[in-house]
């Protein structure tokens, strides 16, 4: 397997997460984001979207994380990302979908790049923007995690679930960008306890063979 | 069943789709985002996202449109939303997602709002903005549904999916926002079939309790 990737990118992260989990190995492919290398006509040819990150399974290439994601968890049960229950895995992909369809879209890079060239954002600017979609989606999450979590390490239930592998990234993005976290002590403590699981940590910006 | 709707919500104008499809009957209980119901208390007790759509079985209010479909099409296996394969699946959902986690939450309401009041974007700015996403999503979504559609009647294959369900309302929004379309024949050639379907039809903005 082949998986396109960004190492900043959240969305790439979660794959990376994701496909540790399950203990799948890949290739790496970065492509860097400052050398517009995702919009460029070789890797529109890949995944016409031009977004990272894409995986090639065998020349079979899939995008969208949550698909990959949910993908990876059909062909490859074990551990599971959603709990047994219908109703359970409404919940798990719906804190899931609170990072990836609400919150992550509007603060992702080409969002913010638009807010800076076409209306004229200074860095205060897309901060404030960036710092009022995570209150808009932590305030819910803490809500969430704290009825849902059972000890506290993990979104639903005792064990890592999609709602956690997207959690991370969202995390990790907001500390970047210097968003107030006290808030949010139950999604706080979720973050610390899995970014410390080997499966986040190697999955970590930091570890990634593009990172600057 | 009840559905915690609002007529023109392109989530919840999926959600009414996908109940339709599944033959489910339902009680619609509006909430008008011009009085701001979605964010008061009693809303917010049910769903602490103040987002619609919500969908409350016996009790368990759902949230995500996304997860809320994947929920009834585990219930409710027919007619299926999704193909049989893994990699069908994941094609399905993907274009799905790049409406309902790329193009979408940027033009939602409350980004538009914010917009309108923090960045004190006129009528023009907003519409240009609406349009640029537009754009961005529907030529990716052209040149997947010119993949993978069969007939050119559905996104997928010969069946209706999770995208068609997807695509329908985006259209619909993106015709009110008066976008250009013409560069999307594939695209508008499935919105021209499934709109005529009665599970679709009924779902319309226009045929709703609370439709102005």
């Amino acid at each position: 397997m082949k998986l396109y990737t960004y190492y900043r990118s959240s969305a790439a992260f979660r794959v990376r997460i994701a496909l540790n989990l399950k203990g799948l190995k890949y290739d790496s492919v970065p492509k860097l984001f400052a050398k517009n290398e995702h919009r460029a006509a070789d890797y529109l040819s890949v995944n016409p979207q031009g977004l990272i990150p894409a995986l090639d399974i065998d020349g079979a290439v899939l995008s969208q994380s949550m698909a990959i994601m949910e993908y990876l968890d059909e062909k490859h049960p074990e551990p599971a990302f959603l709990p047994a229950d219908a109703i359970g895995r409404a919940r798990v992909r719906s804190m899931a979908l609170s990072i990836v369809a609400d919150l992550h879209p509007i603060n992702n890079l080409r969002v913010l790049n638009y807010l800076r060239r076409e209306l004229k954002q200074d860095d205060d600017g897309v901060n404030t923007w960036y710092r009022h979609w995570v209150t808009e989606g932590f305030r819910s999450l803490e809500q969430l995690a704290g009825t849902y979590s059972k000890s506290g390490r993990y979104c639903y239930g005792d064990s890592v679930s999609l709602a956690d592998i997207c959690l991370v990234p969202q995390v990790f993005n907001a500390k970047r960008f210097d968003c107030p976290l006290d808030d949010y002590p139950t999604v706080m403590r979720i973050y610390e306890a899995c970014e410390k699981l080997p499966a986040f940590a190697a999955a970590h910006p930091s570890k990634q063979p593009d990172a600057a």
